[in-house]
């Protein structure tokens, strides 16, 4: 996607071909800067210190901190320590997990003097493969953009709801909540964009509201409470979100509040879609409440706020009384039965265990 | 209810019998202040700037402001200015009419050397009325907490639900959502509040959180979103909820977000309830989704938010990049049909016409 109108992923490998360089999303949406991983502990400083975030992103990044951390020898005991220091980043992070055991099995059979250049090779065709799988989430999804606009007669934008950031920050580029809009955007479809806020870490205002300015996307911010309001009086037509995790059955278990605006989308007819890669589904579940576990996070995260105070430093204020004790569930599951339909690399399918069965006849 | 142990009313007669006295709401929650207000403009000021907020505190704040205006003048002229200059401090505001309108019926016809003494009178007789209706809810509303309670077996505390503050900063004293809570923790039943931030304005992180620290119920911030989810889990016995308008059919129209936590109650068998007193009701209303105005506020409530540094200044920070645009619905509307019962001063009544109307048959 674009930023000041030039091109970017949000990850990529330096001009000198060896370093990579992310976009530093922890001083997003207030500065937009580059920061540059030379080593596998910058690689991992980033991973942990949530620069890079969002399942793919996480994956694509641990995938070229191998091949740093290969750059200072490549030998077995190597690759055992690169892989560990990898995945204590982050240890609940499946992608993570998932990235680091593809990079072993290619590199492993490999004489040790090859696996640096087969290390940058696969860590590219990992981040390849997540633009594509994105990608073609966008072209399914976008039917669905354009059903809603003959809908409508073609009559004013197309008005989605979203949900915390699932747009391109969050994967290698295009996203999968947002591929849809962008590629009506780019087909000419008039489209505007609901923005939740997305507390605690409001990543609705922090992410996705600069991703969509830097896209020329129009949109406004609302908080967490309003969309239910916003569906009632007619104002939204479709509601897109992503998820972090995906039952075989269909349940999705999404950023906190995910669920208030399924049962608000039904209350009010309006179609529900969730997009997903298929690495997201975890086919050794069937019920999202019974089954997940929902990650408890810091009380902080609640409590207090970052934000750019008037004269444009970075402050942090709290909200509530000093000794006020909170709690911060971070996700939620929404049930199959409130969500319209997936939207996946294969195409769009019921969330129903029939429904994915058909379109992942090899895992089901 | 109680501040450091000592008890207080939202408003108050100051020692020398002239002035008034207000907590300042505006520094809550990071300093407790007491205001004086010894002029009418005074009294102007603190409902403009919203020193005092919550209908029943502003008409009491009107009524005192009446009393400080006389003592400049009581002729029927100087009636007619302090009437302008408090009814132009918050136009939208009811109670704020009703309360110039009702101190202008009993003062007028009286001599005007009578009128600041009566003015006194009038303003401290339209507290203790509030008073007495908060706590008549409260009795009402504590019903609902015992059944809660004897259906856990006495096990573990009754677990409540609010949003945004209806609590005694909110009317003279008691609250309304929160009476019920207030009467419960009085009588010994163990009671636990889950406190609904509120975005954009964080009333429940401010305000609720700060009145129920002072009385010592145990409870906890939550983010906006987070609600859903806890119900699903089990963990909400009841919500009890206030009202800013209510219609002759039972919809409600109180904060923004509260139609969202009325669909996962309903969803998750959660009782959801209403406190309010008889005057939000609005006889000509029947139809709250399509005949309540719904107040778009400023941007800036969305985009920016207040809160306490590391240092211990106030401050207010930007959460979204500088161009963001936000659109800020203030309120919206829950149907009577997600609201399993109307907690009033006269007792409690199912969300519909024929309930409502049992309760104040003289207005229906």
């Amino acid at each position: 996607m674009k930023v000041n109108g030039k091109p970017y992923r949000s990850i990529w490998l330096a001009p000198d071909g060896e370093r990579v360089e992310i976009i530093d999303q922890t001083r997003l949406p207030h500065e937009f800067h580059v920061a540059v991983l030379a080593t596998l502990d910058d690689a991992a400083r980033a991973i942990r210190d949530m620069q890079v975030r969002g399942a793919p992103l996480i994956g694509a990044t641990a995938a070229y901190g191998v091949c740093l951390g290969l750059r200072d020898g490549a030998a077995d005991r190597d690759m055992e320590r690169i892989g560990a220091v990898l995945t204590a980043c982050r240890p609940t992070a499946v992608n993570l997990r998932w990235a680091v055991e593809r990079m072993r099995s290619v590199l492993l059979p490999l004489p040790e003097e090859e696996r640096l250049a087969a290390a940058y090779r696969e860590a590219a065709a990992i981040c390849d493969e997540d633009v594509a799988v994105n990608e073609a989430i966008g072209n399914h999804g976008l039917q669905l953009i354009e059903e809603a606009w003959e809908r409508k007669g073609r009559q004013g934008p197309v008005r989605i709801l979203t949900h915390c950031n699932a747009g391109w920050l969050a994967t290698v580029d295009w996203g999968t909540a947002l591929a849809p809009v962008y590629k009506a955007h780019e087909k000419g479809i008039p489209v505007f964009v609901w923005v939740d806020e997305t507390r605690p870490r409001s990543q609705g205002a922090g992410l996705t509201a600069w991703e969509l300015q830097a896209q020329g996307i129009e949109h406004r911010l609302i908080v967490d409470n309003a969309g239910g309001h916003l569906m009632q009086r007619g104002l939204v037509d479709l509601c897109i979100v992503g998820t972090d995790r995906t039952t075989a059955t269909g349940d999705v278990c999404n950023k906190i509040g995910t669920y208030l605006k399924a049962l608000a989308a039904r209350d009010n007819g309006v179609p529900f879609y969730v997009a997903l890669p298929g690495s997201t589904i975890d086919w050794r579940l069937h019920d999202g409440i019974r089954e997940i576990p929902i990650e408890e996070r810091g009380q902080e995260e609640v409590l207090l706020v970052r934000g750019k105070t008037e004269s444009g430093a970075l402050e942090t204020v709290r909200i509530a009384p000093d000794a006020t004790p909170a709690a911060n569930p971070a996700f939620d599951v929404t049930p199959a039965l409130l969500v319209d339909g997936l939207i996946t690399e294969r195409g769009i399918c019921p969330a129903s265990r029939e429904g994915l069965a058909r379109l992942y006849p090899e895992m089901a």
